[in-house]
């Protein structure tokens, strides 16, 4: 599996995307990240595994409760695959706002011709 | 499974990805976006009905040949949900940065030395 695949693959489960963000906070044990999830630690410990071998996590060797910590860099990567994109919905909701702008003023020069009328 | 899982669930595959990308540039049939791989029709349908599915696309009923188009709103939605993590890569970009600049600096101060030295 390339690289962008696996990061995919491992940020499309809600438990490992909250992993993530308790991971924001700073580095944590397994114990300290199950607490929040009404899971085994086996199957946090699951989870853990899909997001090292993603490159998203690392867990510690030094001490024994191997504390797991955030790594970015496949993060940024998707944010760079992301760009090519980010000009197409840009303008899409420039268009949108455009429409509703044009609609708002339509609405209020019928308005205007409404009460002129009575 | 929720809306943000199906989108990264979809680009975990490196086909749809390059499908997604072709879409870029305009609306296609599936006979054109199958082009470039060697893939049979059914297979290319398949990748186009979990795009679709994800709502990365959207097929005309229109047209008999149904024409393909990219439909970018899941993609602002991944984009907003990486907004918190990039201060993390960006901050460790910037020690990185500060760390070369530093040892860069060290380095010519060195060089300086030896010179007077000889």
């Amino acid at each position: 599996m390339d690289h962008l695949s696996s990061t995919f693959a491992a940020l499309s489960d809600p438990t490992r995307r909250a992993i993530l963000a308790r991971l924001v906070s700073g580095q944590c044990s397994v114990t300290q990240l199950a607490e929040p999830f009404d899971m085994s630690l086996p199957a946090i410990s699951k989870h853990l595994r899909v997001l090292e071998r993603a490159g998203l996590i690392a867990r510690g060797r030094e001490a024994q409760w191997r504390p797991c910590r955030l790594r970015p860099a496949p993060l940024k990567d998707v944010s760079e695959w992301l760009d090519r994109y980010r000009a197409i919905w840009e303008q899409r909701f420039d268009r949108l706002e455009n429409y509703l702008q044009d609609l708002k003023a339509k609405e209020q020069r019928h308005g205007r011709q409404k009460r002129r009328k009575q």
